[in-house]
Parts: C-alpha cells; sequence; structure tokens
C-alpha cells in the first residue's frame, strides 16, 4: 500500500501553496520540457497516473483528448480535482498505484508526474500500462531525479569560495528515502536512472527520450534563484512507446527483384506505422 | 582534434602502472559487467574504438570473432597491442576518433571502453559506427559517468560523522573537464545522461541496457575498498542495437485467415531477427 501522504493534512495545506498547485501546469518550471513530449492528444485517450489536482487532465481534456481518465491515491486531492470538472467531463478514480488494473489496449497516451517515485515496485503498475496501451502507445513521466533523491542527507553546501555542491551518496543503494517535505516521514523510491530505464525496455517499451531537466537560459534570467538547478537535476523526464507487439504473420516478400516466402512471428516496432 | 594524452609520456608510463593495463580485462572491476552486454562472437566482426593496449581485441579474437579490427589514436598504446598479438591475427589502426571512418554494414559488434569521454563532439562517430553495423549489430560501450566527472572539484569529501560523500556542481553544464589524472590537463568531455542516450536514440540505435556501474556485494567483501563506490556511480555501461533500418518491401500478409496486400516500408527492428 502507498504511503498516501498526500492525505496528511499538514501535507495537503503546505502542497496547496507550492507554486504548480496556484498556477498549475504553468507553475511548475519542468512543464514546458514534459509538454514538448506529449503528443497530439486530439482523439487520444488518456491516463493519468497520479493526477492530483487534475490540472494535466483539463489540459489534455481541453486539447481534444477523446477520453481522459484521472487515477489518484489521495482522497483530498481527488475531491479537487472533480470539483475543478464540474461538466464531469474527466473520469477520476482513486486506485493505490501498487494494484492498478487497466484494461487492455484502451489508451494511447499515458502520462505521470512526480508520482512514480512514490512506488516502492514499479514492475506491475508499469507492465499493467504497457498492456493498457495501443501498440505503438506513448508513456510519458518525470520523477525526482536519482542523484536529487539518493543522499542520506539531501540539501545544498555552500563552500568558503561560495560554490554550491549537493554531495551524493548512496547513489547505488537503491530503496526507500525518508524526507520531511512538506511533513515529516514522507517516503520515496530511490532506484537508480539505469534500474528505471532497463525496467522499461524489460517491459517492452522503447526509449524516445531521457531528459534531466534543467532550467533554460530564459527560465534562470527571469528567475535567477533557478541557477542552482544547473548544478545538480531535481526532475527526470522519460517518454517511452510500447513495442514489441506479437504480429503472427506469414508473408511473401518482393525484394530485389526476387520473391520469397518468409514465415516469421515479428516483433512489430511502432515506429514502423508512421512510415506505412 | 582528440588530445592524444595516451601518448603523453607521463600518462602513458602512469596508465602503464594501473591494475588494468598490468592484468587487462580481469584487472577491470567493471569487465564482468561488460562481458555480459558483450554477444557471442562467434564469426562476428568486431570493431573497437580505442582499443589501448589491446585487451579486449584478443579476447574477441579468442572468443572466436571472424575479423577484429582495433582503433586507437595513441601510436604508443597500438605498438604495445601490435608486439602482443605477433601472428597479426587482429587489425590496427590508428584513428583520431573525431575523424572516423569506417565501411557502411561491415561489423556486427562495436565496442569501446573508457573512451568516448575524450571526444568532444559525439554525433559524427557515432553516426559513422551506426552507418558501419550491420542491421541488428551491438554497440557496447562504457564511459566515465556524468556523476563522476561533472564536477568542477571531483573528489571524496568526509563528514565529520565519517560519512563519505561526493559533491556534484555544473552537472548541467556540458562541456570540457580538465583533470589531473595521470597527468597534468587531461582533457575529457561531460554530457549528462540524457545527452548521451538522446543522442543514441536520434542515431538510430534502441537502447538496450543502462547500467550505472556499482561493485556487487562479492566484489566489496573481495575488495572491501570498493565499498566507497556504492557512494556515486564511476562508470556509465550502456548497450545499443542498430534499428531502423528501412527495408523496401512489398508485401501479402496472412493475418486472421484473410490475406491482404499491404505495399509499406517497414522500418525494420533489428530484434524481429531473433523471432524469425
Amino acid at each position: 500500500m502507498t504511503q498516501n501522504i498526500y492525505d496528511n493534512p499538514e501535507f495537503f495545506e503546505n502542497y496547496g501553496l507550492m507554486e504548480r498547485s496556484v498556477k498549475g501546469l504553468d507553475g511548475a518550471s519542468e512543464w514546458p520540457s514534459m509538454r514538448t513530449l506529449v503528443p497530439d492528444l486530439r482523439g487520444c485517450r488518456v491516463v493519468e497516473l497520479g493526477c492530483g489536482y487534475g490540472w494535466f487532465c483539463r489540459w489534455a481534456s481541453g486539447q481534444g483528448a477523446a477520453h481522459v481518465l484521472g487515477l489518484d491515491v489521495s482522497e483530498k486531492m481527488l475531491a479537487r480535482a472533480m470539483a475543478a470538472d464540474p461538466d464531469g467531463r474527466i473520469t477520476y478514480r482513486r486506485v493505490d498505484m501498487e494494484s492498478l488494473e487497466l484494461p487492455v489496449q484502451s489508451f494511447d497516451v499515458a502520462y505521470s508526474s512526480l508520482a512514480l517515485h512514490y512506488i516502492a515496485d514499479l514492475d506491475k503498475p508499469l507492465t499493467t500500462v504497457h498492456r493498457a496501451l495501443a501498440p505503438g502507445g506513448r508513456l510519458i513521466f518525470s520523477i525526482e531525479h536519482p542523484i536529487y533523491m539518493a543522499p542520506t542527507h539531501p540539501g545544498w553546501r555552500v563552500d568558503a569560495d561560495g560554490r554550491k555542491t549537493w554531495p551524493i551518496d548512496k547513489y547505488s543503494v537503491e530503496g526507500p528515502r525518508t524526507t520531511d517535505w512538506l511533513a515529516k516521514g514522507v517516503m520515496k523510491y530511490h532506484r537508480t536512472m539505469g534500474t528505471t530505464l532497463n525496467l522499461l525496455i524489460r517491459i517492452g517499451f522503447a526509449l524516445e527520450h531521457v531528459e534531466e531537466w534543467a532550467p533554460t537560459d530564459r527560465q534562470v534570467t527571469a528567475r535567477p534563484e533557478m541557477a542552482e538547478e544547473l548544478e545538480r537535476p531535481m526532475f527526470l523526464l522519460v517518454a517511452a512507446r510500447r513495442v514489441r507487439t506479437l504480429l503472427r504473420y506469414t508473408f511473401a516478400a518482393k525484394g530485389n527483384g526476387a520473391m520469397q516466402t518468409l514465415k516469421t512471428l515479428l516483433w512489430f516496432d511502432g515506429n514502423a506505422e508512421e512510415a506505412v
């Protein structure tokens, strides 16, 4: 069972004061980067894992998604999300990601923002997401970057010469990390980048983009305090695509003028769709 | 032009004293992990970028590779490699990786150990390697991990409580890093993991394995001083496969009993070969 820290009154109240809670997507510094990873949503079936207040769900709906399903473990967050969608265009459901179930091949895009690092075992939910995506379907997510999460005592250190450093330890020791962020005893799960990426590959995703988010020059100019985000990455953004759909085809192929009969099981790469 | 620090007499001499120089592959702590990424080499055409003393080239030849080509920018290293292969089973060639040229689709496996971080611009050499691989061919390489390379002042810091940390800064500021390792002014090029992985994807490699190397429990038991390698990763190991070979095929496909004629350009995923 996931910790469900968002239903902790102190956490919920403090989270509500964050810029991204007040302003929504535009209050999240990594959103411009995340947005470029999201495909055209018109007519798409979209699921969000850890939808929170529902900012992304409403945006997806506004982009023309055919159907949007928002999932979260927190009743308080879902109540806020539903209140912000009086017309009921979005479907919200309370789900503990660790026991996630979704219908097979029923979504085109799965999205998750800063939620998967609360999950102890990603294998099961990501396998469920893979099966729930149509062939060629996209998974786009962000998590806290392992460099940010790993340390026993996370936090900046300032050297005598004024240089800011982020002291890493225990990077290769995966497992729970407890921090006092917004409330005491918030539990997150540290995995190396390699572990997360290899899990996706093993499940049958092709990696399309891996971004260790850093602010742009423009963002730093607008908000000089963001410069420290260049010293160590805070967020990891990943875009992947469901591949390895097994086509049971017997086909005769004409290559170089000669007819060849090929009996084969073909692992169909979702990318091929674009070349047709 | 690459710096060619290996031909610096001081560097060359000191490098020769390292365990991996004296003992070869078995003297490199990450070799057991690298080895699992290398496919069966029997009958394979193998190229190594930055072959050094030729330890891997000789191993590949011993594994039954049909042809092994070792490339390095250092004359001194190549002289040693050639001296260690009196029968001339391996072809060695002096090449600056920045102006690398290789014949098209002429290799099954490209390998590189701790060499690519000396190259300022990886785009050109990796594109050349992609073209030089047969469809489905493998690229396996290690580089110094960006966490290891990024800091302005790399090195351990020990806290009052005895905790060892690795203070990171400038992680998102890519470019040259000068260190005094074995000789003064050794020039390496820091790139984030995301930058390296996205470059591979863009060129047309499918990522198969991403490993931020750490010692196993067994290695730490055998050599307790290796425990510090769990605090921050020193090496990044990557296995990728050449995909996206465009097949110009017209084929008739039999699916679910019905015959369909499909005219298509198919992006052929190298994985499909295994499913035949």
